[in-house]
């Protein structure tokens, strides 16, 4: 078969490894459309963008623009949460290639009567499919067109925006050419905007040396609520493996009352589909999701598929797990290291299928009891094309379920998780200290191709990590960390009360916290509010009433003279909410520095005013330049202004 | 079916779309291939590359190296004409997997009774594949590794990189994966290095008024060889049409002594398979072809897809022309002008499989006759996809066919071209001057996707194109622009004796040569020799004999601090051959400046000395320094160096 087309459409973007992963969005969002077009010679091209809901019969058309250089571009909104098909679909356009040589002829004083002719012909199968006015007046160019007699009429009526308008709302699509399909994958607002609160609900008592409860855990959702967090993750629940149990501070023996990690799941008690029983009864759990529910908070789950010794699983299925020669079970290890209070899962099973059933089945498990979000633990040492079967299964079935993939190892790997279906990933944002790391990171994470299927949550601490800048920093250099994540990232988190107590005394040398909470339990007095409770409040407060801060990709560097301090601006899609962020790195002395506002992204001139309102102190300022001075000092060290124009 | 595989790979490349189109080398060069590869957990992972010619029955395999970051790189040599097909191959390889543990274990003084055990059973099934000493060696393994009783003995040997080596020479490949097929396209060496000289042969007579003959240009090979061509194009030399007839200088009404331009093709006298009966007889032509042999050049033949009113085909095929509804057949218009001498084919016509197929007839005529190289005359007023078929067909019959794209077009249209499988194109040399639009120009081509399908051909001029900055230029500058193009570009070609004889006299305003060899017969005294004819013959020797001049993508600018003067150092893939050359940009003034030697790319040290020996003068500096002052004379604009070490 010969391909007489004529049109070719290439380079269709947004799109991941040519197609091969969907990109994703949320409810609402905009698809920008991008893709060359090109024909041979120099006649009118027509191009659409079709798009169409998985659960839609037809496709949905919005016409492309030329915009230079073969590029065209369209837009379309995800207005529901699924997949939507895109594809691009181009043509040659007769109709208006006629129109605009006729033009030319006629401007040039040609007589062309041949070419109504031609128009005549073009015109007779549109008769066909319009109706009303729209009909008559085709019929009565056609008419005109054939006859020599209206000759005036007809070429006055050619010239007219009307024809244009018919012939562009009607194209004939000959030999129209279609590009491939491309996916997008929409989920619910949170996928891209969260707020994570994380603590261990055994350290959740109000009394010193008593294991936490469910209960407790209930008490403390006001207090996560009122500084403005929308998830409550949990370490898992589970029941702790007693055999080789760790120690506190990871010690390889633990003492008859050491509660050991959580980590290490499954025991007499059972496994991932069972509730470490000092933490309360399933009925209990149950109730403490439905109280975060009326408290418009989401409890996220951590799912951690690894066993201890005693789970359930190692003896009803000796084939999930290696077994060496010697008859032994194969622990985890690192050599020379051994973490003998963890089997990892064998995945070359050949018992894989009912393995990954399983998988699957605790997943489907927990979402029935009404949790929505899993936090997914070490998901880089299991097989990538589970996590995709995985989490599409779980997707098909429940489009609201979101997983953070904890995964803190090499880039590609990370990139890989979140192209094979992770909604979202840790990133590296707990290390980047620098304004040129930082800067770097960030543009990284949204300008390149990971805008598209990397969806960043920012961590300045987590109990796994307690990073050396944060070991005995004072308060400014919490305010500002926080800070930097919560306007840097629309989805972000904190390891408290850890965090907000600034209680970040480390393993020496290492950073990790030392007692950590990993391995036993901490007694707060959570009724403490500081500073850092304070601001975090409000931070929070801002990001809800600002959509500008939900997304992380429409972000602008913004020059700024000076290493300590960073600037930059964020918008909404539609501009309707423009925020601009000065942050001090600087947790020991005020910083000075001029500012370069983007006035051309602004859309005004220098000279004109723009009132830049600091929404943590409400205090307003007027800048008339382009240029403005800016002043942090280390007990504020960060401005929000949100900008009114 | 769940997917057990664990390894993964991503980002083959060189590959343009995703492997959608073929990549482009010539007969031994080298592809360098990378590709990223990732597992799950830490595991030691084992990659090939995967090839194998479209004749071979089995694929060749070569490991790849891990550079970092999950980053994996081989290569390997294409060595005959055709396609190749290549992919990655990637697994988990458990043998080399176990020995980095044990080692470390060992190394941790750790007991590995069970390890060793673990490593018999990997020894196991190796030992049914090997033969020799190397099978009693295995066997000799299998023991000792079960033997407690030899344990000193069996760590002493797991340690030993006999054993790597064997476990790493022949892998298990469990559950390998697999990338897609990637296709490499191999063309014979003139793909990639050629250098054209086009003259129109009815301007080839020794005497004044008379129409050049093909026993005219057999007098001019010589020529044309001594100055170091390897391509002799015409422009068309079938039937010019008689019906609308150009004039000279591109006017519409013809005198009767006008010959009309050469691809107005069509006539009593026949089409596209026929001479034009002046320029001799089909035995002329062949006898022609031989004698080009003989001197080791080459006839490219032009191929003009259009035909003048009297062409044959406007009888015998009238449904290959679009007919208006007047009667009349359309011709060729960008309106408001028009080209009464040409008519376009009609692609669309219901008729277009003969028209396709008498295309390629038309081609394989001249391919039987002996040409096989083809200045395709347009191509971007053709259908994509007819290039794309008749490219291929022809290719699958005569691999040593060679295609020049003749789109000065927009950048897009001109790269599909040679997505679609033309093998050389003309570029936007002919226009870029300056040392910036040289550097971003010559960059765009070397170091995008485009060095993988897109080979260029530098012209300075062309019978279209008298380019505004040599229109009365003076020797110097003629002189600097051959040189540019031909250290530049692998490919190149002037039109001649107009560009050598420096005749650019120009149709006042416009980018054309005032009587212009398309409309009419130039008489050229072709004896004459000068300046110019003697250094394009001193290059192309140069050219000849350095392949780091014989390929594009090899280039790196070097810094030199004079916007009038440009460096660059070029090698070939062995870097047994490694070139330096600086060129003036300035006809009418000495320049000076300091250049900086790529001396980490050459492996010398500041310090160490390099003979830079110039080719052209024979003259032969000792380079001690990383910068080096360099003056060039408008005399002499340029030094092409040999680098010596």
């Amino acid at each position: 078969m010969l391909n007489q087309k004529r049109v070719l459409i290439d380079y269709v973007s947004p799109s991941v490894n040519c197609g091969e992963f969907y990109i994703k969005r949320v409810v609402n969002e905009i698809v920008n459309i991008d893709a060359n077009v090109l024909a041979d010679g120099h006649d009118v091209l027509g191009v659409s963008v079709l798009y169409k809901h998985e659960n839609d019969k037809t496709w949905k058309e919005t016409r492309m623009k030329l915009r230079h250089n073969d590029e065209w571009q369209a837009s379309f909104k995800v207005e529901k949460q699924g997949f939507y098909t895109y594809k691009v679909e181009a043509w040659v356009d007769y109709a208006l290639n006629w129109r605009y040589g006729l033009i030319r002829k006629i401007n040039d004083g040609q007589h062309v009567v041949s070419e109504l002719l031609e128009g005549a012909e073009l015109i007779k199968p549109l008769i066909e499919k319009v109706n009303g006015e729209v009909k008559t007046y085709l019929e009565h160019l056609h008419r005109i067109f054939k006859s020599e007699n209206d000759y005036g009429e007809a070429i006055t009526e050619a010239a007219k925006d009307r024809l244009y308008k018919i012939f562009f709302d009607n194209p004939a699509k000959i030999l129209a050419n279609t590009s491939k399909d491309y996916q997008v994958y929409v989920d619910r607002k949170k996928a891209r905007f969260s707020t994570w609160y994380e603590f261990f609900p055994r350290s959740a008592s109000e009394h010193d040396g008593v294991h936490g409860t469910f209960n407790d855990c209930a008490r403390l959702l006001p207090r996560v609520k009122s500084m403005g967090f929308d998830v409550v993750y949990f370490p898992p629940i589970h029941p702790i493996g007693e055999v080789n149990r760790k120690g506190k501070n990871n010690t390889t023996e633990a003492k008859h009352d050491d509660v050991g990690s959580c980590w290490g799941i499954g025991s007499q008690y059972g496994g991932h589909k069972d509730i470490h029983p000092q933490l309360g009864s399933l009925d209990d759990f149950k109730s403490l999701i439905q109280a975060a529910k009326d408290n418009n908070l989401e409890i996220a789950m951590d799912y951690a598929l690894q066993a201890a010794p005693d789970h359930p699983w190692v003896k009803e299925h000796p084939k999930w797990f290696k077994w060496r020669p010697d008859g032994t079970v194969q622990y985890a290890e690192n050599p020379p290291k051994k973490y003998q209070d963890i089997l990892p899962i064998y995945w070359e099973s050949e018992d894989h299928e009912n393995l990954w059933k399983e998988c699957l089945d605790i997943l489907m498990y927990w979402i029935d009891c009404g949790i929505k979000i899993f936090r997914v633990d070490n998901p880089h040492t299991k097989p990538f094309y589970f996590w995709n079967w995985i989490i599409s299964q779980v997707k098909a079935k429940h489009q609201d379920v979101i997983f953070l993939a904890e995964a803190f190892t090499a880039p590609k790997v990370m990139q890989q998780l979140a192209k094979q279906g992770y909604t979202q990933s840790y990133t590296y944002f707990t290390w980047r200290e620098s304004k040129h790391d930082l800067i770097q990171y960030v543009e990284e994470l949204t300008k390149t191709e990971l805008r598209e299927y990397m969806q960043p949550n920012f961590w300045p601490n987590t109990p796994d990590i307690n990073p050396y800048h944060l070991q005995g920093a004072n308060e400014s250099k919490h305010i500002l960390r926080y800070a930097l994540a919560a306007t840097l990232s629309s989805s972000i988190g904190i390891y408290g009360p850890v965090f907000e107590y600034m209680l970040s005394k480390p393993l020496l040398g290492k950073e990790e916290y030392l007692n950590s909470e990993k391995f036993q339990i901490t007694h707060y007095d959570w009724s403490i509010k500081n500073k850092l409770t304070t601001l975090i409040a409000k931070i929070n407060y801002i990001r809800n009433h600002n959509p500008a801060l939900q997304q992380t990709n429409n972000i602008k560097f913004c020059d700024i003279h000076n290493d300590n301090l960073m600037a930059f601006y964020k918008w909404n899609d539609d501009r309707t909410n423009e925020i601009f962020v000065v942050i001090s790195l600087d947790s020991h002395n005020s910083q000075q520095g001029v500012v370069q506002m983007p006035l051309y992204d602004l859309g005004v001139n220098p000279g004109d005013n723009i009132e830049m309102h600091d929404l943590i102190t409400d205090s307003r300022y007027n800048w008339n330049n382009e240029w403005n001075f800016v002043e942090l000092q280390p007990t504020m060290p960060f401005h929000i202004f949100k900008i009114n124009k």
